[in-house]
């Protein structure tokens, strides 16, 4: 459902400049899991709304996600040549065009926003300003900045937990978010919602952290080991691989928790959240 | 009135992460002559509205116009060390940050649009599509990629016409139409300002590209002759000097006629117009 309407929505492969266009498909089509906008949707259906009222805003956060993984890859932030098993995009198309096509990406992403209706409780503005703090300068892209400037540091978990909570957990918290209130969540829903996108955002930085130390290139489908190569701060390099496992676990828990008051509803959310933790590592 | 808009809008210098929001106010303050601004507030005043009501909109606009120049200035891009008589932001803060700052410029962009209040005949989503579009990969990035991948070659004047388009007039007249849409316009209004706003865009971008070969790199506060050195297409290289000069005061003459209906109430954007085709070349 997502991948069609990503289909639909992008500009066709046809449309001048024919590069800016192929470049923007060759990245939100290689192969990305979609986690963010089928959280985007569950959310809103646990929520008793429809799926397709979110389906503008889960494609304009994985249109997020995608320009997000473009720039960092850059070979000024992380210097990556490899994701999801392809090459990146400034290896297919010059970093030039790459930096372009992320900034495509993420102003694509507010022109599908705006197509979202919004709902009684939550009005147009207020859904284009989810979405823009949870992709601004303190949340999203804090998140990079202090990652960038803490390579080859000692990291403190305080400010590990922020890099988490703002490289990650927030644009992830978003997707949910936007899907209950298009669902016209009521704000205890919508509060419940919020935790558990932070937890499992936060599991799920965890776990991607001790897979690039416990797995090969080939499995990952990027490059592995790299966080230790650049000196990057993960939870394995500040609290050790045990902890980190505990604290994934934990994370996983919390997020399960604070579905309860949904009942049956948050099935399909409960099972996202179970397919994260148990990812090989 | 936009200068201290901006400072109010944007995060201090002190929200953390500190880098970011130092070098986003950098480039910012950095002495830009704020005419998309001062634009889309006169447009809105010639429509009979209140400039303070399109405040968000014309600092919105002037966010993504410094995004575009951070980008642009990459070395990956443009390379160019210098900006409006400063260091680039790259230069300050190093080229991760710099894409970074510019991606935090864009977002915040958007931020600000949804606080617009839209007007009954222009409701918020228009407004937020309107700045999307102009700022996206068919208008704004597609100049830039055409740019890019021009340099070296020979570039017919369709396509010198298309670059100068997309990169410059959409977004002025994106400025100018925002304004107006602010002020509930009538739809004739609307579109003899689109008609105004391209003739200005494009008479503006034909006079920055005289400049550049006729300017010191003092006067400019850019590296001069840098569109020479760089083999990029211009006025100048592709139709002469002189054509180029015609060219820019035919624009001129047929931006002021687009605004005859308005009577005494366009008097600043005929003003503006005139500014910009006197600035020294």
């Amino acid at each position: 459902m997502v991948d069609a309407a990503l289909q639909r929505y992008l500009p066709k492969p046809t449309v001048k400049p024919h590069t800016i266009h192929k470049a923007m498909r060759y990245s939100v089509f290689a192969g990305g899991k979609r986690l963010r906008p089928i959280l985007c949707l569950a959310a809103a259906e646990s929520c008793g709304g429809e799926a397709v009222a979110a389906l503008p805003l889960a494609c304009a956060v994985e249109c997020i996600h995608t320009y997000s993984l473009i720039h960092d890859d850059l070979p000024c932030m992380d210097d990556d040549d490899l994701r999801r098993g392809m090459p990146t995009s400034h290896k297919v198309f010059g970093e030039g065009i790459a930096v372009l096509t992320g900034d495509a990406l993420l102003t694509f992403a507010f022109e599908l926003a705006a197509e979202a209706l919004g709902s009684p409780r939550y009005p147009l503005k207020m859904i284009v300003q989810e979405l823009a703090v949870a992709a601004g300068s303190r949340k999203l892209i804090a998140g990079q900045v202090v990652d960038l400037e803490s390579e080859g540091k000692r990291v403190p978990l305080p400010l590990l937990k922020f890099i988490h909570e703002s490289k990650t957990a927030a644009l992830l918290r978003a997707a949910i978010r936007l899907g209950a209130m298009s669902a016209n969540a009521t704000p205890a829903r919508l509060e419940s919602l919020s935790l558990f996108g932070t937890a499992l955002g936060l599991a799920f930085q965890v776990i991607d952290d001790i897979l690039d130390v416990t797995q090969s290139s080939e499995t990952l489908g990027k490059s592995a080991g790299k966080d230790v190569t650049a000196e990057k701060a993960t939870y394995p390099s500040v609290v050790g691989l045990e902890e980190s496992r505990k604290a994934a676990k934990k994370l996983t828990e919390e997020a399960h928790r604070s579905l309860k008051a949904f009942g049956r509803k948050a099935d399909i959310l409960h099972g996202i959240a179970d397919y994260l933790l148990k990812r090989e590592y």
